[in-house]
């Protein structure tokens, strides 16, 4: 999950907003500069018509299809107050916040409406929840933060004649904490930075910072594989996932007694990225770490994609990697001076001339650490690596990365969960803008962007409409990394939904022979027809028995992860 | 997986005894010091009587049962050179080498032999083995090295006439390497010093070093979650695959596309550590390294377990652990003196005594390097945690580790492989002498080290027999680590297989609430009785629904993981 909406710093008000479901940022300030925008113009094209965030009432929202039986059943469970049926709130929960799911805000296509909405208080209300769904043969779609851009808290039916979606916004409580083995247990409904301020007061933290972090929550980060900002030092989710409880129709599962364990498969990592199609993630153990107390954000610039992915790559297989890594190719770095704006672009991109660097490529590096004396050894380590660093296209040459220093550094972490924010106003202006991400070995790295760019750019190319496709590495590892590809466009105002299928298709079709159809977005409806060419027919089966084991009524998360 | 006999240094005499099941030490130079028989005897008690190995010919070996049909099918598949049905064949694949193991090769017990085995050319005609023995009802075990002590690779029979052990012994090729990803693609029947070696040629390493290494195989580290004694560096061996290719009687499966993926849950995870059950691991994708060339092993002694542990554990938190960090308790530490012995071990002794090291602890860390300067780097980081690690019952108190220096360090080292040769000696002797294994969280640990330790002690402990009973932590993770005991007493002639399997059942019983059942040693036969308590009955369920989806028959390895 990628991408957040959020309108307010003040905590209140953002957990309250959090916890409705969704949330427009009509009405909040412009962040988009005049001059950015018309750099946009300039290099894309103009958009024929804005199209702004409809009112709630001129949404279609059928009425509700949930039988008066289920819904007693329900409401005997949870109390007739935890069973919603109002529009708004039906509303508030009617899919997630990719192009299309934003789209459907104004009006383009069908958005898939809940037939209710249930909030349960805890875990033994959630497996009750459950068994009723399993028995009276209702949908049921576990919602979190609601950031899913994968179509993965839609409410679809599939062959049930109503769905509900299950709000886990009551089960937001730190259950425990376990300084000495650095274990904390969270129910699954917490959001993200309620971890954090929870844990903080342990002098704890998590250090999942994926950019839905301001309203995404723990349940989400497993049932999805998630990956934050700083994987390179805190790790991917599920390699935080220390256990895990769930609820499913054939009853609770619990998982989990030790840091590593040889009984038999990891059914953990069965669990994680199940997307809510075994059962309903109630409580997550995760790994924990010391609070940092000191942290350094700093930003350079590489000259050359091929060299810079060569740094990381140098960076990655010498574990030297800092917290934050992320490198942004030729496009990206462009794209991103162009609409950060004024008199500093111009000044850095005069400082780069000056360094001879033709093809400037940024890269972030950030560190965080217990002591300044830690950080000042990892940075050191770091840095030595990446000025040693070969030049792949030129045997003995070494990279000469341009030091922007801390302020660049410190720019990007100030406005690292800015992105959904700026989208949603180009997106108001007439603007097709979305994200799409993959990852590969190294080897076909290089090989895998060209080709998905070029899959997006030849797609979405139009008389009067030039694509933006821009791209980073924000995940590395030691033998690949992850793509993470921004594309902007001029709205085909005609066909909008049709404008951004056929690109993304293209894209995935692209991405086939060459990596993974998701890093960390995770496969909800979008990328479901797309994952038996990577696990195989038999992966599908085995995947399918699970699901029927476990829910042998089909009622969870119906056409998600197994269409 | 953990136990391995080895009687010669020279590669070509391992590789073709290693590749034969079975091996004896038998008539080996003894390499137990009489010194060390006299301290044993005096610390213990004086077995009763010496147990050679039994000459084959008195082993009992029943005629196959394979049929005629099942045999002239294999014959088809494989060719009529590789279905072994001789004595000696069917002998030297049967079992593993657990104490009870080695002790059927002394008469105690029956031997579980196949009725014949095949060892196919290529993972294609493993995958036609496969489908054969679906076809005609025959169970199938897979065998890389033979060194399960859990019963990982007992042939038995389960519901069927016929098993045949399918032994991957040609299987032997490094199939490809990808110098820039980083990865290797290693046939499963490559043996690990084979691995090493061929990987050297390229200048790279896998550096998994369990104690097995010198006969197990690629495929049977995957099949058995097996965890390396430089796991702290390199990472357990589920850590290293990045991809598997496995025969199922469903057709090959093949998976592994990215370092990482949010593609639905993590199948490699599925099959790693399935132990046959699922399918024939027949090719595993590995993340391999740069080779080291610098190394520098180093000994400590701690004084006090819970210091010892809490110095480990800082030194995990912290994320600097050395690649070997591996702390002996006080009573392994004073039977590796005694049994190494001599003027070193007075001297010791003595200068542990001048330092005022009341309960000595041994800790020995290891770094492996591409540079010195690197390595220098990383043993700084390590030694100034340890160095400032505070006591936990002393708040305040700080840890003063006494070195013993790199002699002590490359003494573990060159020995690291010994203790199941060591092992053979003390069971011709007439003792009882077998390890086992869990792991726990942190503030689990050393009450699941005292509960154990109690099990074992009190079930072994009879008039003349004092057991000793050692442990010492081999993998330590943040949040907690791995046990690891060993077990020394004279045996109980008139019953030597209800002696251990009581004291077997009663460490079992007392890691239930507090770990892990195993944390490399895998599940087997031993302890498939164990692993509901752990994974659940939901867990349970999952995991014979993957199997029936892929091995509908249940022919392959009868009573594994699933009993």
């Amino acid at each position: 999950m990628c991408h957040t909406i959020l309108v307010s710093k003040n905590n209140d008000h953002l957990d309250r907003l959090a916890r409705r479901g969704w949330v427009s940022t009509q009405g909040e300030d412009p962040i988009l500069p005049s001059r950015a925008g018309r750099w946009l113009a300039a290099h894309t094209g103009l958009p024929g018509q804005t199209t702004m965030v409809a009112p709630e009432s001129a949404l279609i929202v059928p009425e509700s299809a949930l039988s008066a039986t289920a819904c007693a059943a329900l409401s005997a469970v949870v109390g007739k107050m935890h069973v919603h049926t109002e529009r708004a709130e039906r509303l508030g929960r009617a899919g997630g916040l990719s192009y299309l799911d934003l789209m459907r805000r104004r009006g383009v296509g069908e958005l898939p409406v809940p037939d209710a909405v249930v909030t349960p208080a805890d875990p033994e209300e959630v497996q009750r929840v459950v068994e009723v769904c399993a028995a009276n043969d209702v949908g049921l779609v576990p919602f979190g933060g609601g950031t899913s851009v994968v179509g993965g808290v839609a409410a679809l039916r599939g062959d049930k004649a109503a769905v509900v979606v299950v709000d886990l916004v009551r089960l937001d409580k730190l259950v425990s904490v376990d300084k000495v083995s650095r274990l904390a247990v969270f129910q699954a409904g917490v959001v993200a930075p309620d971890a954090e301020r929870m844990l903080a007061a342990h002098g704890l933290m998590l250090g999942h910072v994926p950019q839905s972090f301001e309203r995404a929550t723990i349940g989400g980060f497993a049932a999805t594989r998630s990956s934050g900002q700083a994987s390179s030092g805190y790790g991917r989710f599920e390699d935080m996932v220390e256990g895990v409880r769930i609820a499913t129709p054939r009853g609770e599962w619990r998982l989990g007694v030790a840091p590593a364990s040889a009984a038999g498969p990891d059914l953990r990592q069965l669990v994680v990225g199940s997307e809510g199609a075994f059962g309903v993630i109630t409580e997550v153990t995760v790994r924990v770490r010391e609070l940092p107390t000191v942290h350094r954000y700093e930003g350079f610039v590489l000259d050359g994609w091929e060299a810079g992915a060569n740094a990381v790559r140098e960076l990655a297989q010498k574990r030297v990697l800092a917290d934050v890594t992320r490198l942004s190719d030729p496009r990206e770095t462009e794209v991103a001076l162009a609409l950060s704006g004024g008199w500093k672009t111009a000044l850095v991109r005069k400082y780069l001339r000056l360094r001879e660097v033709g093809e400037p490529c940024l890269l972030v590096l950030g560190w965080e650490s217990a002591t300044a004396e830690e950080l000042a050894l990892r940075r050191h380590a770091t840095m030595r690596v990446l000025r040693g660093a070969e030049l792949a296209e030129r045997p003995g040459g070494r990279l000469r990365p341009v030091s922007l220093g801390t302020a660049a550094g410190e720019s990007w972490r100030r406005g690292r969960f800015a992105g959904p924010r700026q989208r949603d106003v180009l997106l108001n202006k007439g603007f097709c803008v979305e994200t799409l991400e993959t990852a590969a070995y190294w080897s076909s790295l290089g090989q895998l962007r060209t080709a998905v760019r070029d899959a997006l750019v030849d797609s979405l190319s139009a008389p009067g409409r030039t694509p933006i496709v821009a791209c980073h590495i924000s995940h590395a590892y030691e033998t690949g990394a992850s793509l993470y590809f921004t594309v902007l466009v001029p709205r085909d105002g005609d066909d909008p939904e049709g404008q951004w299928q056929r690109a993304k298709a293209a894209a995935c079709e692209a991405i086939g022979p060459l990596g993974t159809i998701t890093h960390h977005h995770a496969v909800g409806v979008d990328h479901a027809p797309y994952l038996p060419r990577e696990i195989g027919n038999l992966g599908m089966a085995v995947l399918s028995s699970v699901k029927y084991t476990l829910d042998p009524d089909g009622v969870l998360n119906p056409g998600k992860l197994l269409s």
